[in-house]
């Protein structure tokens, strides 16, 4: 016999198709929804349909929001002469969270990954060099990941940005903050003896 | 400045006041809603709506159901006289994988919980002492959790069940399949012990 019914079924599949939800979680999920009191699963299913149909990418910087352009293009108060190119709409969230950085920024939605089938032309690119094409940009900053991706990601846009003449920077190699010389890896302490400054 | 617009912060909550899914992972799944082709997010939304309408509880066990009644209750070779008391619809589940039961369930939907505030009143008691009233029940089986929620539920039932003359039981317990002696905790290994059996 089956042991769930067709529209249980389904709703445990959309759970299992998210990121790090396994079978047995997507079980779980399913039938506390189903369990929830009146209204709360409509609220759910409300916010997602919500989100998606306010959401969308910032003309300018491709970051999510809900205008046309995004809280942070929008500020005048950012210096508009920086841009800070990352993979993530997550990763804006954790530059900003550092209340260190005042310029803008330039979300790629991703990183280069022939393995995952992802090129170039995938990410947002174009929009990042028509950026520094029209606008007066003194200094690009790439803070892709510092992974295999994320730095194949830097060094081919590096590349493109040369003819432009900008300044093109990277993030910071080193110890994470609050690190141990003995669990980090070699690569690791080997860019923080590389970098290392007077103090 | 606010990190995320409200309709991701909405869909962010939502994600998290689900069991088991923390602040980061909710983040984390909203961003995938919102990444989704288009129809993708609809469908999920679709999902959690069409299982919220159409599943509901069977008339007789109280197990999760589309119809009135659901598949077990309703199938005629299911010998009618035993029912296996279960505190939730994935127990069921659980036991209809064995193979093994040919009798009917009774789904309480949780177990006495003073801690939780869950009392017998919330748990589907009633129906279950309506139905060993009503029909011909020879043998209630107590197939809660061999846990202290699940013992007291199945201790609290079984002097209910006493006036009626019903034949209470409750499942074994020892060592489970393919376990270790070595890793087994006392209390299994007493009951293991207690309930050794002539080979």
């Amino acid at each position: 016999m089956r042991y769930f019914s067709p529209p249980l079924e389904k709703l445990i599949e959309q759970f299992e198709s998210l990121p790090g939800i396994g079978h047995k979680s997507a079980q779980r999920l399913a039938f506390h929804v189903l369990s929830l009191p009146d209204g709360k699963a409509e609220e759910f299913a409300g916010a997602i349909l919500e989100a998606r149909g306010s959401i969308h990418m910032c003309r300018v910087c491709q970051n999510l929001t809900e205008g046309e352009i995004c809280p942070v293009c929008a500020d005048e108060r950012r210096e508009r002469g920086t841009i800070c190119v990352v993979s993530d709409p997550k990763d804006v969230i954790a530059l900003e969270r550092t209340r260190e950085y005042r310029g803008l920024y330039h979300v790629l939605h991703g990183a280069i990954s022939p393995l995952n089938d992802i090129g170039p032309d995938q990410l947002k690119i174009k929009e990042l060099l028509q950026r520094v094409a029209d606008e007066d940009v003194g200094e690009v900053i790439m803070a892709t990941n510092p992974d295999t991706e994320g730095e194949t990601t830097a060094m081919y846009i590096a590349r493109l940005l040369k003819p432009f003449g900008v300044k093109v920077t990277r993030l910071a190699y080193g110890m994470p903050a609050g690190g141990h010389l003995e669990f980090s890896d070699e690569v690791t302490l080997a860019h923080a003896l590389e970098g290392r400054r007077d103090i």
